[in-house]
């Protein structure tokens, strides 16, 4: 159980670091509609070819993009199960916080009831 | 625009960043169910209080928390804007990736028919 948990922990840690930059932010939108080759992925960023494949085997290694080579041509696609991960963390944040509200709801609501009573 | 959208972006990485890490994470998951003073906060965590403040002080400046002082008690506590801005960014990738999914339907669908009729 805490191995698994450790595991999550790891692949939560690289995740959330391959979004924290703007480039790979941007790759991750760009795949979003399709997988694309290396190429015409990296065209409308303003760096060199050696930085964007850093970025991308960033990206590989986080598991939120799979790389494949069919002949001479790199091709990258989305791997949505990672991201989902992500979304999973972040909505279950979200309904702890709902569950908070709604309990100071049901609070608030039985002191209104206990005035009324009084 | 373009302004706003670097604002957005800026505030991203640094909110991206700040969840990178099993520490900040397991604070933001704790402070979801309210404010926490510092102390009471720091308890589970196996590392001295600097190394903590520190932690803190990276989620204060993304945005994830803030942090006020009550007479010699300093409290934290979630600012949720910044965790649906990181939520909504997610989910508008989502929906591209939906979007294509439902073309791709659509496409298969009307290959059929064109089966069909042949």
């Amino acid at each position: 159980m805490v191995h698994h948990m450790e595991n999550r922990g790891a692949s939560l840690d690289t995740a959330f670091h391959a979004l924290a930059d703007p480039t790979r932010r941007a790759v991750i939108h760009r795949l979003m509609t399709g997988p694309k080759a290396v190429k015409e992925l990296a065209e409308p960023f303003d760096m060199g070819l050696p930085a964007f494949l850093k970025h991308l085997r960033v990206l590989e290694d986080s598991g939120l993009i799979a790389t494949g080579k069919s002949g001479r041509v790199r091709t990258c696609s989305i791997r949505p199960q990672r991201l989902l991960e992500v979304e999973t963390w972040l909505s279950e944040q979200r309904a702890l916080w709902r569950a908070g509200a709604d309990r100071l709801a049901a609070y608030v609501e039985n002191q209104m009831t206990e005035d009324d009573d009084a």
